[in-house]
């Protein structure tokens, strides 16, 4: 598969000795200066890279580079694990003759053991000589931990009359507890955008896509979403409303909603795709607390994982959401049969339940009567297998 | 094993149909009036004996039975099921012959199913007459859904004099997901206490106890907590404070905390019993979050479960609470071995490490050098065997 980056941006990914076999580093690079949005984790328990790339962005509008390396999250490692970032960062600067101060920094892996920068700092010249247009499939796999598939988007369409296009790679697998499965994202294009356009259109976009696959607005100590635009398409500034802001924003949103969708897709030992939808709710807050309720119950994830349409686990998750609603009034449709509605069990006969929760892709739908609000929350079951992937990932 | 009720107290559980094979129906009976106490879920979906006994508390001091039924939990089942647990409470009020004001309901079991009342009734006659002294293990059995083991605890101890006893009957077992795993509990005692002294001591040993293997105070549709003090003992009334009433409550406290720790190591596939201590917090509140996320976490349950001393999980965890507090000041410790101290990662040796989450019992404990306040959860580890049981609960 040869995918070509957008115009002016290179990509590479290599093995440098972090990982014994797997590909464990990886480089984004613009020959031109990149407006750049990014969003980081919120957890009290951040990465160094992560502290490290928000204070360069703070100090700069100018980003040319992303180093990002597997193996190792750089996580509770002190001042050294600072020092670590900026070094990392420094070589990458050094290797690709770009200032450091435009150089971002991502990490991910175990949590607490400090960097064996090493392998990092032989691995760069390689890293730097192979970079290529056609190189994100090298650094897709560069960036994976316990990813079973790396996760790539392309869109091609036209801004103002000029051809751009826009590419997506993500990392991540662990969406069973998304609070704590880091979640790496890079998104590159070549379109002309106001920094400030940039900024609004990853917010909204993040919203109904990775934030949708999130429970509480929790996220593991690594995460990152960095959004690089570097102008090379040659169209007229995008700035933050109008048509070519509009389809800037569909372009990027659709972008993160599939990439957000494959790592559902890709939850550790995961089997199917569950697509939660809370309606009819009273406030958009209200509808994504019962999605995300509902979405993070373990028991429901059992229930899909063993093609039981266990309804009743869907209204008590719901109940538990710390919601106010009436449990009488509430629908519950379960791959379009529904079972409970207007305060009583419609007892769907066996014909009607036999393919529920069947299928690799299951939808579980509430109504709640209380008003017009909605929101959609994607997530996996769970299996025998994610436990076996998790219970032994240090050892 | 005979274990003998408190005086004037009457037990008995039999199979009356409801479930295929096992012990289904349950009753607790007092020869005279009882104080009574109860706590119940705060899940908005309230299943109808809650409901239903909820409103008999109300209205009446004076309690002098509890019928049980495990196969279903009677709970969004409408106008029926409010009906259904009348009929349940006036069938024993009558078997018994007292009034059915004083008589109250539990069930527990599948959710959205309509009661078969056909079996409680038919089987009314003989549940009754079966009542003895000596039938709390037959009770204990009655209220059990995936529980391996009945749960039990006796004491025995004097009050002003007069020789007192008290015993405590639970089940409960999915203790991974507490927010929908039902809990039963019925604590009966020959002590003569007021109720507003019952009340108090209630509410003090759950917090330490049943609330602390709970997350978020969530929990199931069906969760029931009574106690019942007859007074037979003849001692004089414990009122809410003083020498007795402290005797009384460190004994509902001790009970409690241990049918909690049953219920731990009964969890739905559970090999280890998981005891997070949060201490040096600011607040018992800012202690109990902490040490809930740190219980509630899958990642760091699978850990334990793979025997892998992955504190990082630890850290992020608490990370992700929502608590303030500063990652590098924070000491984790793991079954005697500090991994974390004063910012760094203190590397402990191979055979240091040798035991660490090796054996049934685990302590995770955390320090987070803000305050004195500290919390403790008890919770379990999950296995493949967790998936298993609940992926298939209702086909």
């Amino acid at each position: 598969m040869n995918i070509l980056l957008p115009k002016g941006f290179l990509a590479n990914g290599i093995h440098s000795g972090l990982k014994k076999k797997r590909k464990d580093l990886s480089l984004f690079y613009s020959r031109t200066d990149c407006k750049a949005a990014a969003l980081f984790t919120t957890n009290k328990v951040k990465a160094a890279p992560v502290v490290f790339s928000e204070e360069q962005l703070e100090n700069t509008d100018h980003v040319r580079a992303v180093i990002v390396n597997s193996g190792n999250a750089n996580c509770m490692t002190g001042k050294r694990g600072l020092l670590d970032a900026k070094k990392m960062v420094n070589a990458a600067a050094r290797a690709l003759n770009v200032p450091a101060a435009t150089v971002l920094v991502s990490s991910t892996g175990v949590i607490g053991k400090p960097m064996r920068l090493e392998p990092v700092m032989e691995g760069m010249p390689k890293l730097v000589a192979g970079l290529s247009r056609e190189g994100l499939v090298n650094a897709a796999e560069g960036i994976m931990t316990t990813d079973r598939f790396h996760k790539i988007v392309t869109r091609y369409f036209d801004i103002g009359g000029k051809n751009v296009s826009m590419v997506g790679v993500a990392k991540g697998a662990g969406m069973i507890n998304p609070n704590m499965a880091t979640m790496l994202c890079y998104i590159l294009t070549d379109v002309d955008i106001s920094r400030e356009a940039l900024k609004k259109a990853l917010f909204v976009s993040n919203e109904r896509s990775f934030n949708a696959i999130t429970v509480d607005g929790d996220m593991s100590t690594n995460d990152t979403l960095v959004v690089l635009a570097n102008g090379e398409a040659g169209n007229k500034t995008v700035e933050g409303k109008g048509k070519d802001y509009e389809i800037f924003s569909r372009n990027l949103g659709e972008i993160s909603l599939e990439l957000a969708k494959m790592i559902v897709r890709d939850g550790e030992g995961a089997e199917k795709f569950i697509e939660v939808s809370v309606k009819k709710a009273k406030t958009p807050q209200e509808a994504k607390k019962a999605a995300d309720a509902i979405a993070n119950s373990l028991l429901v994830k059992c229930a899909v994982h063993g093609g039981d349409p266990n309804w009743g686990r869907i209204a008590s998750s719901v109940g538990a959401s710390g919601i106010d609603f009436d449990p009488e009034t509430m629908d519950i449709t379960l791959d379009g049969v529904t079972f409970f509605k207007n305060g009583r069990f419609m007892g769907p006969g066996k014909r009607q339940k036999k393919n529920v929760f069947k299928g690799e892709e299951v939808k579980i739908e509430v109504l709640l009567h209380r008003g017009k609000a909605e929101a959609v929350t994607y997530t996996c079951d769970i299996s025998k297998k994610y436990i076996a992937i998790n219970s032994y990932y240090t050892t």
